[in-house]
């Protein structure tokens, strides 16, 4: 059976062998100077222990909890580069006291009843790919214990409108799965966040994810039709509608709640046919900011492109898109109803204006597609560098453009300067552009590193505080679409409205009194 | 001096003369075949009494704070039917005690602070442009008094980043003046509510306003980058960001609060130069549901035009767009950037492959402009014929494509059998596509009918309700962009999630625990 690794990214059956681990951290060593040392193996999940259980399933719910080492391993930490640090070393120290995986809504309301009851916290769990500590069970107070609340069986496609071009799904279906199943239908939703094919839609929601669409329908807010959720005072669902001005919107309050205000079960979202027709190609360009300058331009010609990615020269090397002396824009168009040969004409006329040189054509799935399978692979590949010595971890912001390039320095410096402080050498810090507006842009932040070995989770919360505090200080959110989780609740807190959180906290009361949904992510 | 008419629509120096108001309701009655009636004469201002205020200003506040019969007669009403033949009869029941005006935030705060202290009502007053209900001080409890809060001394455009097209405009801005100062240097807001011309960004933000553009942009909600507001409890502010994924977004709390959280004071937009390609063509149909259908296609196309009306053939007629025959689509393109005319050459495709014919071209301001010049002065026009004796009023809403038939079909159904109900013959109602959305579309609905003289209020109470009935029954929402105020609640608790309304009065609560902020709205 194949099934989840306790610990890093992917299954069990493509856990790397060491020849593999050698081969992938010589080429990103070859690839950025960084250099590679002895390849460490993880703790074998025979060899993994966590703390006995503080609480004991009741006789009614035994079917649906679990104290099984696997499960609390697994569901004891998401994916952040800590996180992988850890679970590579058998760190599960926030283990959770039970993983709960209900099979329908009433088994999910029995849950959460109980927890209420019993003063547990409960930690709502899609696929478990959090980078900032969403799924965490470290939950603070003084809980009677936490459970893991997996979401894994409410799945599947349950109604498709092909008139309205939307589908119910439940949420707990991963993005492969809920894929094949509207492509038997000929739809698709096209949201591709890195995390594809271990996060769920449900997931998506509850931290505004971000996808495949560099503009416009940049994050999941602006694919919901309806949201539906089971609180512990009861379920919330709102009407499909596809806009509404009566009131405050109800889904934009779930859209980003994280799991305080409810287990979110299903929604229903906006689907498309495949693309039939894309037109994409990669521009060069000699200077990054140059290269920025020319996609502001882009962003507010209404061209409106699928695609805008920008790499600076060292990502470009890095994701073997280029070879470290140029910038890389690449830029396409799709779409199964329209022509859009004349959209990416007028996009490369912009381009040549700002001195970007087009690259030769690739094929219909060119660049683009290369550039897909690199960006979902990555994360495989990330547990083969922290095998190998190598810190690897990613952080991003938005911003307007008229800040865009202090932030951009401002972020690259502090990060150079806190790898100095932690006394590695040769770390390099690498910045791409994933979604563009009008007004601003998503800068994208890669740092790679030598580890401190033994130290890596000090090191890198170093690096990672002064990243943050720089990008707020630029004017920065804390998170493009990441989330806040329990990891960016300091930075959360400096540019969120006081009273908003104020508003929330006692909202939040009144669906949940004994405040037992995800304590401590978003700071709530 | 100019100022505005005590009672309907616009500058009193835009009284119309007997005679225009005769040939007024001439044409109209030639267009739809409803008898005019005698002209009424409206109460003249000097003849209007409101009772006397239940409250007095403190000294500290003498300067902020008017009793004038003339404010309190204005800022009785909002702008709906029945509010303009309230008003044209002199019935100024619900006159608040007295009138707001702050000059800035300071003075603001201080009138919050003495209406907390004092359990006074609150009413925010943007434009005064509500058809809804939203600005009438009908507030129920037991409050001392109710003030109206005009924000109209907080206006005008404060800055303006050019770099991130994002301007900075007080809440008090009318949308004229905040286009000429926009305009003064070559950009614009292009948010054009029917109520333009006298409501507010304030009330924009408030209500979610929808605006010019048909895909894509259509409320104001998506042209803020911030939002400030002052709230009983202080000041409530969020950071500038082109988009963010960090929490719950505060401002899409604010966009439909309707004053219940506090005043909003300003607001960092999205602007954008002027178009200076625009592309624009009449589309004749046979069907209004068959095109429909094609608008369904175009919606879903990718294509995104600016403008995409819909107009029924008795609505086309009405408007004078055309004889009463044929349905009629107005779909246009603009850009100041780039080339628009492909754009219209595959959306003229998808029409004729719904059997919809062109009609000649009327240069680049042709048909749209000709439409929008219409649409701006309906307001105007229908105060003329509330005095020639004519029921004229709209509702709208916004529903999935897969109901939009049966949606359409009852509600004409619905305001037909009510109309009949109220004992008057020859009533009709006209149907209108005002934005349209891949998964669905928001018809607006124009009545027209001989009104009930004396009984105008019971009539379309009475036709008001079948309607809404129909449309939340058919999946529609009570609102697309006319917001709930106090006419729509019991609608919109009907579509609300139950849950959602106890976070937002447990919310509440906290930022305004004396519950000042415009009671009564929204069902809080």
């Amino acid at each position: 059976v194949s099934r989840l690794k306790h610990w890093g990214w992917g299954l069990e059956e493509r856990q790397p062998a060491a020849a593999d681990v050698r081969a992938a951290a010589a080429l990103i060593a070859a690839r950025t100077g960084v250099a590679v040392e002895e390849v460490e193996q993880p703790v074998a999940l025979e060899e993994v222990s966590v703390r006995a259980p503080r609480i004991a399933a009741p006789a009614a719910l035994e079917s649906v909890l679990t104290a099984a080492t696997y499960e609390r391993a697994r569901h004891s930490l998401g994916k952040s580069y800590c996180d992988v640090v850890r679970g590579m070393r058998g760190q599960f120290d926030d283990a959770p006291d039970l993983v709960a995986r209900p099979g329908d809504e009433r088994e999910l309301e029995a849950v959460l009843e109980w927890c209420a009851g019993e003063r547990i916290a409960v930690v709502p769990y899609g696929g478990g790919t959090s980078v900032v500590g969403g799924v965490t069970p470290e939950v603070g107070g003084d809980y009677a214990g936490v459970v893991s609340l997996d979401t894994g069986l409410l799945s599947g496609v349950r109604e498709l409108d092909a008139v309205s071009r939307a589908a119910r799904i439940g949420a707990g279906s991963l993005g492969p799965a809920l894929e094949r199943e509207l492509g038997a239908q000929g739809m698709t939703l096209r949201f591709y966040p890195q995390s594809f094919e271990f996060s769920t839609l449900g997931g998506w929601v509850a931290t505004r994810a971000g996808g495949h669409f560099a503009t416009l329908r940049t994050h999941i807010d602006d694919l919901v039709e309806s949201v539906r959720a089971i609180t512990p005072a009861g379920a919330w669902e709102s009407r499909r509608l596809p806009a509404s001005g009566a009131g405050p919107s109800p889904d934009r309050l779930l859209l980003g709640s994280e799991g305080t205000l409810g287990v979110i079960t299903e929604a229903w979202v906006r689907i498309r046919p495949r693309p039939t027709r894309r037109a994409s190609r990669a521009v060069a360009f000699d200077d990054f900011l140059r290269a920025a300058e020319c996609v502001r331009e882009l962003a507010q010609s209404g061209l409106e492109p699928s695609n805008c990615r920008l790499l600076d020269a060292g990502e470009a090397a890095l994701t073997g898109a280029g070879d470290d002396s140029q910038a890389k824009l690449i830029v396409g168009f799709e779409s199964a109803e329209i022509d859009v040969e004349p959209a990416l004409e007028q996009a490369l006329a912009i381009c040549a204006a700002h001195g970007g040189e087009p690259e030769p054509e690739r094929g219909a799935d060119g660049a683009a597609e290369t550039w897909r399978g690199a960006f979902l692979d990555a994360p495989y590949l990330r547990d083969v560098l922290v095998m190998a010595g190598l810190l690897v971890e990613t952080f991003e912001s938005a911003v307007t453009w008229d800040r865009f390039a202090a932030l951009h320095a401002a972020v690259g410096s502090a990060v150079e300067t806190a790898l100095a402080e932690t006394g590695v050498a040769g770390g390099r810090v690498h910045c791409r552009l994933t979604h563009v507006y009008p007004d601003g842009a998503a800068p994208y932040f890669t740092v790679v590193a030598p580890a401190a070995r033994g130290e890596e989770v000090a090191q890198w919360s170093h690096v990672k505080r002064a990243a943050s505090d720089a990008l707020v200080e630029a004017g920065g959110t804390i998170t493009h679409h990441h989330a806040v989780g329990r990891d960016h609740v300091a930075w959360y807190e400096r540019q969120r409205p006081e009273l908003f959180a104020r508003l929330l906290r006692a909202g939040r009361a009144e669906l949940d009194p004994a405040q037992i949904m995800n304590p401590g992510v978003l700071g709530l």
